[in-house]
């Protein structure tokens, strides 16, 4: 099961993380940059090239340091077709590195439409009396306001092709509780989309007592992060926020279980632009930063009796 | 203002109706699937110019008679980049018949992500000293789960290219009461929803009285309807769950206010898929149906005495 690959590539890299490739083309180095300028001129196509190449270049730097990586689908969407084609090659290149690759497209909607989502980036697409990926990922983001019937339509997906979603429960930015944090009965919104979470978790779990269906929880809100880490034992928790967003180590051990296990920690920008103010090369910065956050979160990890190694 | 122009052509066109297109390939005619596999083979290539062809023959056979149009990104999605190719062609031909382009894509995340779903369907891509069309619509739907910061990152793009936004309230689907219908204090998270889009229409407003930030509330409760009608007087509501979904022109009257207008009321499959089960060219059963239903609403509406036109 997708869960029980993602927690075995945790123990044997010795890395909760999750490098986030949401590429910004006025941070991408210039000698990339002007290379696909010179080649296309100032177009989409461009734009597309140059975050493949960086991203590919992220890659090879930090396949080896993490499980898996995040692209966030709305900074390749923004680049039009071409950027979906990045998007796309981005994808297929980390899986023939070994990586587990979540999508970060926080997509859900009614019934039918949703189903199209989900073949879209978990499943196969059916053409005549062929199939295709249109996308491939390994884990999809799912936003859950639509209700219970909207992520219903991505579990057959995850059964038949042994995938996973991370359910957006609490996020990370400023005015995620205007409504995640609306008092109901029984708890908060949130605590809500929690136990949808954490049924699921009930009927598919994997052999590391993992769930293939996961959950989005911010690490700028760690008492919150605690709460839910105790309401769905048995969800992987999907940790935005670290680094640029401001989170630290110390907030986000809340959300590994005792067992040191069952969560990813995300970092995007801290990462993939490290280079930025320095003399270092892209690569070099990122796998370095890679180390360092690998470094701190164990490090926080072991301060509170939560070894996984 | 973009809220304007879509009321003057509900008035001009008698007609508060958008067309979803929603292309599903075992739905489209098979001349036109067997002349793009012949062409192309069955390859998301052959999906991709089929559901081309088809839309375009939907639109040359309704674009006199109505307003909008609403491709669901989803049904793009599924095949890939050569789907996303379609969408945005899609997109451009209706724009060239004069249609409204109402990009139901349901986007919303934390708030630089945000931003960049919103240069990609409402704004203008960025690449060295040139300005791209990533996409290009002329109201985009949002997810609100993640509050208020994740839409503030859309008003930009709004304001400057004239845009406008539907903001997903209360959804047509089974489950959309999960979340959606929870008693918080003050209401329910619809209505604290509601709240949010009539700040916003306080904020922004055109000639008419309509704001551009409308508000999605589906057919299928229509005793909601009704009550989120009067929370939100200048917000444009778009109805989706008409014809196939359940509601009816009855079902639907609530969502006009006193004026008659303020209401956009969205079939997919009724219209576009209306020639299956007959002998009628597509497009022709597409025009009938579209006839039909402009009758059936505005018979609706003078019968309770909204008239508009």
């Amino acid at each position: 099961m997708i869960s029980d690959q993602l927690i075995k590539a945790i123990i044997e890299k010795k890395s909760p993380i999750v490098v986030g490739l949401d590429p910004r083309l006025e941070s991408i180095p210039l000698d990339i940059l002007n290379h696909c300028f010179e080649l296309y001129g100032e177009t989409l196509k461009a734009a597309a090239e140059s975050i493949l190449i960086f991203n590919k270049g992220i890659i090879d730097a930090v396949y080896d340091l993490v499980p898996a990586v995040k692209p966030q689908i709305a900074f390749y969407e923004q680049y039009g077709v071409e950027g979906m084609a990045a998007y796309k090659a981005t994808c297929e290149y980390a899986k023939s590195k070994g990586l587990i690759v979540v999508a970060d497209i926080k997509r859900g909607d009614i019934g039918s439409t949703s189903k199209a989502y989900s073949i879209a980036h978990l499943g196969m697409t059916k053409v005549g009396n062929s199939y295709h990926k249109a996308f491939e990922a390994d884990f999809a983001t799912v936003n859950p306001y639509l209700g219970d019937d909207c992520m219903r339509e991505f579990m057959e997906d995850v059964k038949t092709y042994d995938k996973g979603l991370f359910i957006l429960v609490k996020t990370s930015n400023k005015t995620s509780g205007q409504l995640q944090d609306l008092e109901v009965e029984g708890g908060k919104v949130y605590n809500k989309v929690a136990q949808i979470v954490s049924n699921w978790n009930d009927a598919i779990v994997g052999d590391t007592g993992y769930s293939p269906i996961g959950a989005v929880v911010g690490a700028t809100y760690p008492s919150e992060l605690e709460d839910l880490r105790r309401q769905m034992p048995k969800a992987i928790l999907l940790v935005p926020g670290y680094g640029a967003q401001g989170g630290s180590a110390n907030d986000v051990v809340g959300a590994f279980n005792q067992d040191g296990l069952g969560a990813l920690i995300n970092s995007s920008r801290g990462i993939i632009f490290a280079f930025e103010g320095t003399n270092k090369a892209y690569g070099v910065a990122a796998r370095e930063a890679t180390l360092e956050m690998r470094e701190a979160i164990n490090g926080a990890l072991e301060q509170v009796g939560k070894k996984y190694w």
